[in-house]
Formats: C-alpha cells, structure tokens, sequence
C-alpha cells in the first residue's frame, strides 16, 4: 500500500475525535511570541496545553504529558538547558517528543543548539520549513530570520536523510507539506496562502502534532493529521477572513469544530514527486 | 445580612465606573502565555497594566502601583526572587496582593514556589481552579498540568482553610465560582463554557480582581465584582462568537462596553450550598 | 520647502510597496507583551520579523537584518546585555535602529537602563510617549507604568533636546504623533481613541518605524511613513470594530491590504506648532 493512501479522512477524525475525548496534556517548551496563539490551538482542538521551561519541572512535567513539544524560536541558555532534561525524561518516559527547529540556519547559535538536542536525543517528530530542515540535515542551508528561504519540495532529500539519520517522522512544511518517514513519503495540499502572514502558525501545527502523536502511536499519520486538520481549519478561516488578523481568530473557531464532513471534502493527499521519491 | 445580599448590581456597577474613572495602575508578574491578553483586558475594563519582573525594579513599580498580580504560570528562578520582591513591597506599602497559583499540584517545584510565596507574605486574595486552591491547602492535591481535574464546590472546605490560614479571600473558579472569606461564601453563577477553550481567562480573572482592588479597599467584594464583570463579558461574548477565537476579541470588547443594566439583567449571586457552609 | 511638505501620499505609498516587495527582515529584541502583536504587524505589512535576545546571537541576527528594534518593556539583565550587543552591532553595520524605551521614567532601573543604552550607542530613531520621551531627555519627569502622563505636544522641546544630543530621530506618539528631526518638526493627525485601549500599539508603531527604516535611508521620512500607515491602519479599524479586541485584529487585516487611495484620502500631515518650532 502505498503511503499516501493511509491518509485518509476516517483516520484523521478517529484522531480528532480521540483528542477530543481524551484531551491530552501537551508539554510545550516553546518560543514567547506563540505561547498564547500555540496554547489556543491546542485547547481549540481539545488538547490541555501546559508551558513549563524550568529546569527544576521540566521532567516532572513531561512525566504526567502525553507529549513535548520543543520550540527554539526564542532561545536562551537556561531554556536549552531545560529542553535537554525535558528530551531525556520523554525519551525514558516513551513520550513522543516533537522538535521545531525555528530559525535553525539563521545564526550560528540557533544551528548549533539544535545540532546538540538532536544528537542528545532524537525527537519522534521534527517539523520545519525548508530551510530548517536542510540546515538540520546538512548545516549548509542559510535561513532568513523565520521564513523559508526554499520550497519545500526542494528540502525533500534533506527531509530524507535527517529522517534515517534520527529513525523521525520529518515533516516540511510550506506551500505544500511533506511528511517523510525513511523512503516513505506523503504530500500535503491543504492550506492558504494568506496563512504565512500569520505569525508562528508553523509552530501551531507542531503543537497540534504533538496533541496527535499524543493519541495515535504512528509519527507518521500523527503528523500528517494534524497538518492536515490545522491546514484546513486555514482554509476555512480563509473563506471569512479579511486579512490575516481576523484569519488567525477564525482558523481558532474552525479548529474547534471542523467536522469530518469537511476534512472529507477537501483532503488533497498524494505520493510525493519529488526528490529522492520514485515516480507516483 | 447574608454575604450574597453584599454583591449587587449597584455595587459592581460602581466598581466599574471607579476603575474605568481612576484608571488604576496594575502591576502584573504573570506568565508568558497571557501577558497579551491580560494586558489588554486590563486595557479594556480602564485599568493601566503594567508588566515588570526584573528584581531590580519590582519594589519600585510596586511603589507606584494600585495592585500587585503575581501569577506562576511559566515559572522560573528569577522571576520567583522577583515575586517575593514585589509581595514584601506591596506588604509594606498595603498594596492588595492578588495571588494566583497556576498548575499547583501539577510539579512539586510549581506547588513548593506557591507554599514559599504563601509562607513569605499573605496574599489578600487568591483566585484559582479547584485542583490549584486544594493544593495551595492540603498539598495533597494534584493538577493535570494548568487545567483542573476537581469541580469548584469540592474545593470549598479547602478555600475555608487556606482563606483562615492567609486571612484572605480566595477565590475558587469553576462552572461556578464560590468566593471565601472565613466562614462567609458568596456562589456566582455566571459564566459560558466556551470560555474554558480559550487560555488564560482565569488569568485575566485574577487581574481584573487586581484593578477592582485597586479601587475597592473590601477584597471579598473586589475579587466577586470582577469575577461577574469577566463571567458576564464573556456571556454576551459568546452570544456573537463562532468559536473560541472569536470569544476571546468580543470578551474584550464587551469588558470594554459593559452596561449597568447589562449587569442587572444577568447578574447571578447565591448563597453557597456545599462545603462546610449551612444550607441558605 | 517646510518639513511636512516632505510627508507626501506617494512617499509614503513607495514605502509600503518597498516594505511588500523586499520583505526586510526586522530583528526585535521587544517586550513579552508585545512580541506576537508586532510579529504580525510586521508580516501584516510585508516584512519579516525574527525575534532574538540570546547574547550569543544578537549579533548575528542583527548581521542579516535590515533593521533592529530594541523596547525595554518587560527589562532584565540578560535582556538588556543582548541590547547593548545588538545595538553596537547594528552601529557597526549601518544597520538602522529603533529604540522603544516602554516606562521610562516609571522606576529608576529601568531609566537608568534605557540611559546606558543611548550612552552607549545612539539609535536611528526613538519612538514613545510623551512621558518616555521626556524621562530620556530629562530625566525629570515620571510616568504611569507604561501609559503617558503628558500630552505629545508638552514634549517637543524635550524631543527636540534628544534629537540633537543623538542626532537622531525623536518620534512622540499620543492623540498627535510629533517626528523630530533637530529643528525640523512635522505634526501627524491620524489615529482613534480606541487604539489607546489596545496593549503595545504604540510598540507596534515602533516596530513598523523598523521596517520601513529598512528600505527608507531617510530616517524622519520613514518613522512618519511607519507611523502614518499605522494610525490610518487604525482609522479604518475602528470604523468596524466594536471595541478593543476587534480593533487588534482589523488593524492587522487593513495593514495587510492597506491601499494609496486610503492613504492619499486620510493622511493628515502639518508642521509642528507647538514648543520651539516657529508658527506655521
């Protein structure tokens, strides 16, 4: 069976539907700008979100997590300091732990912290842009500040390679996304341009995938699910949206009660065409 | 007179005009993930916030200030030196102190912080779920991460005790809201659930009982009026909202515009009814 | 030709078209507040907002950015050593800056640090309130937390005192905004009430003045472009919010698709006529 084919609609509600029902804690150490919007996206959907990023909780907050979240949109020391004991206490605790490598290429600081959490402990889930991930694979990419300086099909051999190198589902994401786990990989179509003028929606859809890695034990559909959910909740917040302030509020509304009539609809799943995939 | 025959219309209402007329400085030491958005309902009922947390200026911002809100969510080692800064300051100055313990239960360093902070200086009210108050009384307590896992009215006994213990009021919010002082209780009964998927509004409930005591030297009052203006905002928010993203814009503008008679019509007080109180 | 006859529809309209079309990248080291407000307005007009305060990047995120802005809203020591890192940076690459300095004059630390910081290196343009600017200038007046207590036209001749001592641009926002450039002075009328009801409007403005310094070497051209495009932007808000929280989000959405024709209809420019600028 080929890999896009187990993305389907059926699969992604049975996940909403679980978030929703079992409301799982996500544990976020994430960046400040995305705190409030991250948190909103994840209670929206069902989830109970938590921040913590001190040293002296960041175990014991893992500890009663059904996932992490690592953000290094806004880093400093003593946060590093407590993602590392967050990643080692998930890792012994077998919680999935999704890693959202922000700006990684921009400077050297940012690339090279990211570089050392991996190699500590490798995430479940890594999700970038284009340029994050090449700068995670292969330390050559250059970023400019947040935003991709690359398609994301460009990114897919990167993806692959940082995918075999971690044993991680690696997701890029951009006008269209690309889940990649090993030699399997699935292309996303779902979203809005008018998206990418919303601040750290990127960082909400690695909140949101870690709400589903937290009740689907596959990185890979998890990841998938959630990128889809969060990329049509954009579509439809479009429809109303007049620019990208009232988008962000409606994508919240929307993200609270998609239905599975409306992931049916509009799903735009395919084998991917690129890279290092074969043809479809 | 019964305690609930204490909160009225009138009452709130001149609370309101008083804040909106004296524009009380208050000065928050919260968390990352609502400094926006309690910033600006502080803005919108006609308070002045301020947020400042560096030990170096905690004291003197105190100085000038009309309240103080220390809030826990996203703790960290200098942040507590500062809040214990700021409460001796407000101590000795009789700034009322709003306390407001956020995860408590949920790591033992979060519930160690709030029992040190507790310890140093007595808040004048505290505000929290019900999982936060039994762990600020019995520390027995557990909290799934910032969410609580207890209803309001199981914690009554234990507000009784931590309001006997602090000589304060404590505020213990829910589907409903009960308010302690000693052996008084006043039960609140408005409120929308739709409320409880946005993050951080029983943040913004603490600081908006921040600008109230600025400006109502009775604190049972002061957290009751401001816990009915937030609850009923939030009624008439949810009326035109679609989802928790838009509830959050139309809270603001509702704190913003609330009517005397808006309150009048929806203002839902009783005695409270369970706990250690005698039937009303 | 008279200062204000420089702030022309078209200057400005050339501006936001350089803004959309170059995409700069703006480097904030800003408050917590604020930090997801100011994202998006700065992807609201076209440019891209990276925010970093790590020492250990400072530096290099300053080396690919078009512009830095540095607010001391929410200060602390680590904080402020990134600023002086960053500023000298920018100093060193010509790299524009523009220096909020949020509460100064409201606690002697924070005075004292926004004080070092011009000492240090002097900034491209400063943007605040009346109170603000009169604390850099003076070092006598005080202000209410964060909110002004002194009408903008009361702290021109403070401005003008700081233009000088810098050589620098002194923009003073409030009902009216005042540019500042030595001994020329221009006079902006735009803007609503409402906006004084929304948290870090002002730090927005700041962060605008940054990306608009970023394609504009011209900087009292471009702080009265950025502030002129943020005051329209709020004009056309407010004729369909129904309060604070809608403002926020329709500000967003009409600095994203903001258009000449708004702009050539509203702009309200005139010389300056108050503190030591000649009569018209």
């Amino acid at each position: 069976m080929q890999e896009s084919a187990r993305v389907t609609a059926d699969g992604i509600w049975t996940d909403v539907e679980a978030v929703r029902s079992q409301a799982p804690l996500v544990h976020n150490i994430t960046n400040y700008v995305v705190m409030n919007s991250t948190a909103n996206a994840l209670l929206a959907i069902g989830a109970s979100p938590v921040m913590a990023h001190a040293v002296d909780e960041a175990a014991d907050m893992v500890g009663i997590a059904g996932a992490l979240v690592v953000n290094i949109g806004t880093l400093s020391p003593h946060w590093v300091e407590a993602m590392h004991v967050a990643m080692r206490a998930a890792r012994d605790r077998s919680v999935p732990i999704v890693l959202d490598p922000v700006g990684a290429g921009a400077t050297p600081y940012r690339t090279r912290t990211v570089h050392d959490l991996i190699a500590d402990v490798a995430p479940t889930i890594v999700r970038g842009n284009a340029s994050e991930i090449m700068a995670l694979a292969t330390a050559e990419a250059t970023t400019k500040g947040v935003d991709s300086s690359e398609e994301a099909s460009s990114a897919v051999d990167a993806a692959t390679q940082l995918s075999r190198q971690l044993d991680a589902v690696v997701a890029v994401t951009g006008a269209t996304d690309v889940i990649v786990d090993g030699d399997n990989q699935v292309q996303l179509g779902n979203g809005h341009p008018l998206m990418a003028r919303v601040t750290g929606l990127g960082c909400t859809m690695s909140a949101l995938s870690g709400a589903f890695a937290a009740v689907n034990p596959d990185p890979a559909l998890a990841a998938a699910h959630a990128l889809v959910v969060g990329a049509i909740a954009g579509e439809l917040a479009a429809e109303h949206a007049e620019g990208p302030g009232t988008l962000q509020l409606h994508l919240l509304d929307r993200l609270h009660d998609v239905s599975c009539e409306q992931i049916a609809d509009r799903l735009r799943v395919s084998a991917a065409t690129s890279g290092t995939s074969a043809p479809a």
